[in-house]
């Protein structure tokens, strides 16, 4: 990692004794961050998207938990075990598309099976920050992978958030680019991402914090980029991959890989392997959260029997014979399939 | 036309003596007309988007044309004609890309040829008023028409707004899904339609007004939204239509056909023969509107020396082959091509 991007802006600080979550609804006009001492208020943080991002998801909920054995355990209470689980199932109902989500409560509820009782406070603690810190290590890991793709490539674009801020740090589809840009020039384009604007608010933010130039367009602009010749390369990050290799990630990527794919222009997938679900076959088993129709219809609209309603998925399914490559922090997977993928497991 | 569409709120009031010009940019908010005396004010109305939708372009440069004589013929000043011609150039000049505004100045222009000395007022009144009831009148047959295509359909999807704000009044994609909500019962899905969300503050704003229940996505989910079988034709409108049958329109439309067309979804633009520019072949040749990238960016990036640009085109060109029927009120035209456009010539 580039010594710049040590000093970027986080979205989780952990104090030893709290969590401290950048409210990342507020950004770019404001720098605010909120400190929750409990699993609670972390779940609240994940389900009303202060933080969001599949990987920084997974890191919230690890210290979420340790916040919840500091609680538990400072109450001397004889079940904190007991209360610790439960604040666990909790943080696993904050959203449900998100692989790392789970897959970082299950690396420390482990923890619990194992009936520490030596200040048990200091192992779980140890194992949110390594949670953190691994993330760290398979962003950087991703970023060379992926620019290693990239060489002579003129321009990229992205969609969604997957910088430092949807991570641990540094990023994952956003590292690879800040790792490309840092080897050769590159063009960079980001999607707005609606509803929530990730794009316009958080990716070109970050791109701007580092120096990397990033021109903005509405994510329906993307095939009319595409026929222009201007990108080579549309590169996302990705909640839930399945054993095949379909990704499921924000909405708009689907559309924005098949476009890819009638424009001759390649498309990549940048994910840790903590984002592969192997328990699943295909993308049809991933649970797409569907949020709530206020997040897009103006307020006059949201009026009881009002003919005007939404539909609102925020994620979809891209299958996987329109990626041309998954990266991961253990190698990158070329045309994914279900054999492909099992060389990364 | 349904008697209740008859009371649906017009975007251009015709006084008589001004051009009541409904501001949409404060929709669904506010209902405010602004109103205007010269052919100034009109293209100003053009340019900041208070009016929109190329028919309703049109038909306002119409009267703006009427307004100028009338002002000038009042100012008798001798060189009337010259002021207006050089009024109707600036008309040309409010926005590039509908070229209905074109077609409308140059039915208004062919008076100024003919040297009416008695009355030009009234004659240049006349001749505005005929256009904006000939769009009405092939806003209803477009309706009746492209209904006929959409027996036992299911579900439909627009894009932009093509509504009575849109036109002349009625609509033309919009006029089709009144049509067929009318006879059938009909989903109808809009999309929001970013930068300037005509979906999200228009379309569903009247159709909710008719009493026809729509729901609203953001445009990158279309592609999953047809994935999941829920449409059968996207229905839009056009800005202006080549010789060919190639079709430029809202931005956003070029991805919507290409998606219709790989989950065999049909694709059906409904626009007067005042939309069809029989002067360009091809859709290669039509301008297409950049506008402003701060009616994209975040406040915070519009400052001097900002890393963080914007791509703003707010139309795309959808070639001919990926549209299954061009809706006119001369007739349909079937898998357009040049020969087939010829028919409605």
């Amino acid at each position: 990692m580039t010594e710049q991007y040590k000093n970027a802006v986080q979205a989780l600080l952990w104090t030893g004794t709290s969590l401290r979550v950048l409210d990342q609804r507020q950004l770019p006009e404001k720098l605010v961050y909120d400190e929750y001492h409990d699993a609670e208020g972390v779940s609240e943080a994940i389900t009303t998207m202060r933080v969001r991002g599949a990987p920084a998801i997974g890191i919230a909920a690890a210290y979420g938990v340790a916040l919840s054995v500091i609680q538990h355990c400072a109450e001397n209470s004889a079940d904190w075990q007991q209360k610790v689980a439960k604040d666990i199932v909790m943080l696993a109902k904050s959203r449900p598309t998100a692989v790392n989500l789970f897959w970082a409560l299950e690396q420390m509820k482990s923890l619990l099976d194992k009936s520490i009782t030596n200040n048990p406070q200091a192992v779980f603690i140890a194992c949110a920050e390594q949670i953190h810190a691994d993330d760290i290590t398979a962003n950087i890991k991703m970023g060379e992978l992926g620019a290693n793709l990239l060489v002579g490539v003129k321009g990229v674009m992205t969609h969604c958030n997957t910088g430092a801020l949807a991570t641990g740090g540094y990023g994952t589809a956003l590292g690879v680019i800040r790792s490309a840009a840092d080897r050769q020039s590159l063009k960079v384009y980001a999607g707005e991402t609606r509803p929530w604007l990730q794009g316009a608010r958080l990716t070109v933010w970050e791109l701007a914090q580092d120096g990397i130039p990033v021109t903005l367009l509405v994510d329906s602009a993307a095939a009319w980029l595409m026929k222009s010749g201007a990108i080579d390369w549309v590169i996302v990050g990705a909640d839930r991959i399945a054993a095949n290799g379909d990704a499921a990630n924000k909405i708009g990527t689907y559309s924005l890989a098949m476009m890819a794919k009638q424009h001759n222009v390649k498309f990549m997938v940048v994910a840790p392997t903590s984002t592969i679900d192997w328990t699943i076959s295909d993308g049809n088993q991933i649970e797409i959260e569907q949020r709530d129709k206020n997040e897009l219809l103006p307020n006059c609209f949201n009026t009881e029997g009002s003919l005007v309603g939404a539909w609102n998925p925020v994620f979809d399914v891209t299958p996987a014979e329109l990626i041309s490559a998954i990266v991961t922090e253990r190698g990158v997977v070329l045309n994914p399939n279900e054999q492909g993928m099992r060389g990364i497991r």
